[in-house]
């Protein structure tokens, strides 16, 4: 992987705003709000100053966790986040891109496929 | 960076489709055609058995490099490609997804913002 002096952005962040029909047994992120989240966390980044030349974030088109939506992937680290609420994109530009920690209780594990695993893991450490 | 054992894909392909309005300054990827390259970079992703559960290429939104677009980015790399033509997407799935090599040609720097000294470049080196 590459030094950060390689990269063009140091954090580029993406949010899934993908949309199924209404019905589709995998739901989407843009049925559970993603589009929303979107428009928030692009306005608080700027808000914050996290919008600079090395941080972008930004919409993406199908991640593939929709089971898990809205999710989102902070690259080149590959941290994984499943954001609820505006509250939660605070935390995480505050908590990760500012501060260079980790909101664990938000972070998706590669081994994450289904919303109720989640969702006892997040209860349980709670 | 994370070890790859804890990426969720070992490679993620990001091609921008977003669209500007005809005449924007700025152009946009979706402008040069990136619609159709993102359309058959799915198709020969899986012909050529690259859309496994490790690898995963997909659209994005803006990428904010719409003056050398179409742009694509591979994460957890930070590689970044300027693919034109079938060509070149079936080069950078071969050489770099499948190969683990670069496709020089087409690589954008972190420092390329313009499409003429990107082209070049891109003419000195052939």
């Amino acid at each position: 992987m590459s030094d950060t002096t390689d990269l063009f952005y140091t954090a580029h962040v993406f949010l899934c705003t993908n949309e199924r029909p209404e019905g589709h047994p995998r739901g989407s992120c843009a049925a559970h709000g993603s589009v929303k989240l979107r428009d928030y966390m692009k306005a608080r980044a700027k808000e914050f100053g996290l919008n600079d030349q090395r941080i972008r974030t930004q919409q993406a088109g199908c991640l593939d966790r929709c089971e898990l939506g809205p999710v989102m992937v902070i690259y080149p680290e590959g941290v994984w986040y499943a954001p609820r609420t505006k509250e939660d994109i605070d935390e995480i530009l505050l908590t990760h891109l500012r501060d260079g920690k980790r909101v664990e209780r938000l972070m998706l594990l590669p081994t994450d496929t289904e919303r109720a695993a989640f969702e006892a893991r997040q209860a349980a450490s709670a």
